[in-house]
This record gives structure tokens, sequence and C-alpha cells, in this order.
């Protein structure tokens, strides 16, 4: 997108992209001045030295010695390079739900990748979870995110070990855009590991970051990282989670900004499960496929798929015709009154039913008794049966 | 209990026995003529052939064809030989929550065992699933049932294969008294594999039918007996459960009689948590153990333990310190102008949150550098940290 379609001053965007250099992620201090003063009158301020309010001196010495090194033309011309831009608010290509965060939206984003943010966050669900991720774990991610990109969904996690690395390659392999959202430059490979895959969503999809290119992340900017995760999409679906798992975190946000908040349940023996417990024990929406999860995040008519089993002949029977198929003995041919007794009506009644049984093919006649027709239907063991859908 | 003690008068008891005998479990028709004529009354009109209201001509002739074989007397010699005995609502070991199934209300119950059904069914909860379950469900089901057994909590499940075999053995094994409610006469050995543990909960709770000595299950028995199965109880819990499963019926007993509904949650991969995951998108709670459950259904005051993780020492830091704590590099020591620069603040502010965090054993001093002290809390690799419970 050409510079000319941007909404903000070229020195705007220059003080934005300063500001990321020397504010952390989701400083909403920061975020109020910029909303107030705007972005090139915040970042002169600090050049110059002339203290805003609600910093403390400590604080705003901490500015002032990030900013000595700032060098916002710089970063813009290295994002440049990697083929990425600095999206700034009033972007067309800026994704508004960020605006959900107040304060602490992000000041800009570092974005490598060809397609729209706005455009591929528009219908995206984020997909998270443990890092150390059992197999059923990595399988259900995968799988559901396949399923969300062959529905035309976004995948957006944080490229982190296990489920998060399911997550995209699960959309990727459907050949779906997937975002990745970093706590660090989108020039850093974190993990390490991760190179190829980063690489790989770059390329189908969007690395994004608040940080600028070469910044490292911390503890906190992990943290910070999630809401940006939670914000960009229509709903946070956590695969396998400790008690203590980072991605609970971004339910919160998730149930923060009011957007769905989803769990796949998973055995409760494992300690994989104890977080999705918790948040299926809170107010998460228990959901096992993409269907389930579109149904939730999806527009009005896009439900999911009804998948209940085929209905069973034996179902569609009129309650009595079903006492009188119960009351056929499994192992031998039996008279109409010894059927009527057993299934308590008359035996004339008892007759006209068990000829309609045998229209329908459950019994047969052999004599003058009937005898339950083989694999008809009525299994040896009455415990066998389903109960009834409707019972 | 003796014979003077119970409410109604040896008529009634006896035309009680006889009507178990004649009307299947939960007909509703035969229970409004018992509450408003008596259970003499209605007796007596079967064998006079005196036709009661709201019975068809069939309905009528299969009531009669029944009576004639009728024999109460001896069935409640046969109980009594079993040292078992017959339960009519009034009595004081009725356990009057039956009540609430209104004109279903069990006529009467057939009970082997030594223990008070009443006082054992005061604080009981429902184990249920799966016949053909998993080595998972069989687990959690016998664990949740001795937890449940020892504090002081009755299993009430079907005695079948599966889940509800694995609730009673699992109460047994904890020395605790189980309920199991047949769908058959209790002198009934159903399933015939079950014969021994059957005896065993006779011998420590207690096997209970609406259906008199004799008489064998058919499918809408088993549907029938869920009803027992669900009003007995404060609560259904179930445990892996196919799409159409017959503990999906005792669930919806359960909700209709407004019982707590619950369950455990298993891999959405495995088809026996189709059932489980239906209910749980629907209204069931999702638990994950027996104190969960006794929170749910038991008394106000008796709440499941806080299973919080015991606090990390790094969540109790302030956010400063832990921000201070996140910029210091983990490969080399650090002079504390560039610690600031990291953590944003002035080198004044970092270095009293160095000192601070040095005291808490976090980092330690090397000259006028500062590094990580090893294994203190802080990990190399900062995604590898928890979020914090907070955030």
């Amino acid at each position: 997108m050409s510079r000319e379609e941007e909404g903000e001053p070229p020195r705007d965007r220059l003080a934005r992209a300063a500001l990321t250099r020397i504010a952390e992620p989701g400083d909403e201090t920061v975020g109020r001045w910029v909303a107030e003063l705007g972005p090139a009158e915040v970042w002169e301020a600090v050049c110059e030295d002339r203290r805003l309010p609600a910093a403390s001196a400590d604080r705003w010495a901490g500015l002032r010695l990030r900013a000595a090194r700032a060098a916002p033309e710089r970063d813009l011309r290295v994002i440049a390079r990697l083929g990425g831009r600095f999206l700034c608010p009033g972007d067309r290509e800026w994704p508004t739900q960020l605006d959900a965060l107040g304060a602490a939206r992000p000041l800009g984003l570092w974005v490598r990748g060809a397609c729209s943010l706005r455009f591929v966050a528009l219908r995206s669900v984020a997909l998270v979870g443990a890092r150390a991720c059992t197999d059923y774990g990595t399988h259900v991610a995968c799988e559901c995110a396949g399923a969300l990109a062959e529905r035309g969904w976004t995948v957006v996690s944080g490229a982190a070990y296990g489920i998060d690395a399911a997550a995209h390659r699960g959309a990727l392999a459907a050949g779906g855009p997937t975002v990745a959202v970093l706590a660090c430059g989108v020039d850093v490979d974190y993990p390490a590991a991760h190179q190829e895959l980063l690489r790989a969503i770059a390329e189908c999809g969007l690395v994004l970051a608040e940080l600028p290119p070469g910044e490292h992340p911390t503890r906190g900017r992990f943290v910070q990282r999630n809401r940006v995760i939670a914000a960009l999409t229509r709903g946070t679906v956590v695969v396998e989670a400790a008690r203590r798992s980072g991605s609970l975190n971004t339910a919160r946000h998730a149930r923060r900004l009011g957007r769905h908040l989803m769990a796949v349940p998973g055995p409760v023996t494992s300690g994989l499960s104890a977080g999705t417990l918790r948040l299926l024990r809170e107010d998460a929406v228990p959901v096992g496929d993409a269907a389930q999860i579109v149904e939730l995040v999806g527009d009005i008519g896009e439900l999911a798929e009804e998948k209940e089993a085929a209905v069973v002949p034996r179902d569609l029977l009129a309650p009595q015709a079903g006492l009188v198929l119960d009351a056929l003995p499994v192992s031998r041919p039996t008279e109409a009154a010894e059927v009527a007794r057993r299934a308590c009506t008359s035996e004339r009644a008892a007759l006209a039913r068990l000829r309609e049984l045998s229209t329908l093919g459950f019994v047969e006649r052999v004599g003058d008794r009937w005898q339950l027709r083989r694999g008809a239907g009525r299994h040896a063991e009455p415990c066998a049966h389903p109960a009834p859908a409707g019972g």
C-alpha cells in the first residue's frame, strides 16, 4: 500500500515508529499521551526533555535513555528491506478491532507478508495452547486450523512451540493464510527452531509485532503480545493448557475484550487439561472441531452441520410397537398370547403390532408363532440398545 | 424395619407389590389411578375387571392378562428369602426425592441389602456412562467414585458393563455403600457376568428395582430405570458416552428433574467423548474430580479445595522489579545503565530494583555489573515463563 493512501502525515508515522522503540507494548500512559497530543508531539517532548504528565522522573529518564538510541528512519528502511511495512491506526490496512484495547492499543504494527492484515483478520480465530503439549493437542490444533482455513477463516497464533506451531502448520497445510503475532521484532526468529515456519507464514500469511526490528522477547512482552492476539480475532480457542499456562493469559484478554472464549476438552487425567478444564468451568464454550468454532464466531447462518447419527429404524416405531418388539424373546418363536402378556396388551393388539413389525422387517411368522428377524435392528442384548433420541 | 413402623396397611402394600408385576415401570396412568383411588382399589378393579378411566380396551386386557399370573404374597416371600424387602411410599426408608417423578413415581421398590435406602440416598450422586468405555473412562469413574465414597457420598449407578461397573467398584474399594438400580428383578443377575459384583453391592450397599423378583430387562425398562437413578440422586455425572448413549437418557431425566447435570470432559478425538461434549455444550457442568462434583451437589460450605499450584516467587515481584529482572540478559553480567535502558527506567531506579532483586535471591552483583543467579526462578528462555496468575 503506497504512502499516499495512508492517513497520518509522515511526521506522525515516523514518531509512532520511534515510540514503538521506546515504550513497552501496552504502555497505557504513552497511549494516552499519543491520543491527546498526537504521536509527533509526544516523540518531540521525549527528545526535547519536556516531561509529560503522569510520568515519574524514573519513567521519563528511562524513555530518554531509550530514545537516545532510537533511529526510526533506519527501522523503516530495515522493515522495507525485509519486504515489510509499518502500519499505523488510520491506515487502510489497520484492523480497527484493535481499537477495543483503548489506551493499550498498539502504537503501530511492524508487518511482514503480502496479505492485507485488515482483510485476513476480519474473519479470524486465535488458536493457542501449551508449548509442551501432547500428540492429542497437536492433532486437534492442526485439524481445527486446517478445517478453519478451508472454511475461509484465518488462524492467529503466537508461533511458539507446541499448539501455536501446530495451529500455524495446520492452516498452512490447508493453503490458508495464518498470522503469527510475535513478542519480538519480525526479523527475530523466535524460537530459533521456527525460522523456517516463520518464513512460510510470512510467505502465505503475515508475521507481525508491535516491537520494531531487532527487539527481543521478554516475559512482559509475551503477556502484552497475547492481548493483540485476543483483540485481533473474533474468538480465542485454547487447546491443551496446564494450570498456569501463558495461553490462559490470552484467554483472559479475550474475555476482557468480550470476544468469544472457547476451550477444547481433554482427558481430565492430563495435567495439560487442567487449564482448559478451568476455563470450561468458568465461561469458556467447549468446542471439538472447526464447525463448532465457526458456529460461535461466525455470522448468523454460518452454523455447524448437524452431525447426528442416522436415525435407527427402531427409533421410528410407535411406543406400543416398541413394547411388542421388546416383548419378543430372543431365543425362540413365541405365541401372540405370551407376547401380549409380556408387552402388557391384549392378544388382539399384540397380533396387530406383530403384523406391523413383520411388514417393517423386524419380525417374522413361524407357523402360529413369531420370532425376531436376524439382524433386523433389535440386538440380542436389550441393554446394548441405545436410548431413544427423544426419550 | 418392622411392618408396624410402615405407613400403609398390609392390604395396600400387597396391592402395590401386585401392581409392580402388572404395570411397566413409569406407567403414569396406573400411577394416577393409585394416587386417586389407592393401590388396593386399583388392584381389585383389575382383578374384578372393573375397567378404570383412561385405559383402552387393549391396555385393560393386557393388565388383566398379567394380573392372572401375579402372586404378590409369593413375591414378598421371595424377597424376604433373599434377605430383602419391598418398600412403599410413606415407609420410613422411602426416599422422598422420588416424589419429584409425580405420577411416574415407582409404585414400590424391591430392595436387597442392609442399609437404609433413604439414608444412603440422602447424599448421593449418579455416575453413569458408556458400556464400551475406554481405560480412561474406567479410570476416571473408579477414581471419582472412590473419592466420593471417602467423602461420605453414595454412588448410584446401573450395574451395567463399563462406566457403571467401574463406579460401583470404585465406591466399594473405598469402603463406601453404593446403590445399583436394576431394570430387572433384584434376583436376576444382569448382566450375568456381574453376579459377583451385584452380590458385593448388596452386601455393602443396596441393589434395588421397581420390578418384582424374576422380571427381565427390556429396552423400555432400561429407559425407565434411568429416571429412578436421576431422581434418587442430587446430581448425575456422565463419564464417557457416545453420541447415542443410554446415559444421555439418564442425563435428560436429571435435567428434567432439576438435578445437577455434570459431564467429565474427554479427548474430542474419541467417539466416547461425543456424548459428553454434547452435554457440555448444552448445560452440563464440566467436572474432573470428586471435589468438583461435591462442590456442586454438596451443601453450602462443602467446597472443593483450592488446587492452585504454589505461588512462584517471580509472581510476587512488583511490576517494576519484574521489568528489571526481564531486562537482565541471560548470557552475561550487565551494567546498570544498560539494564535501565532495557527496562525503560532511570539508572538510579534500575539500581534500586537490582539491589532488591539481589536481596530476594534473583540476581547477584559481579563487580559493577549484575547477572541472574542460576536456578533462581527466572528461566533461560523468557517464553518458558508461565504467565502471571493475575495478568
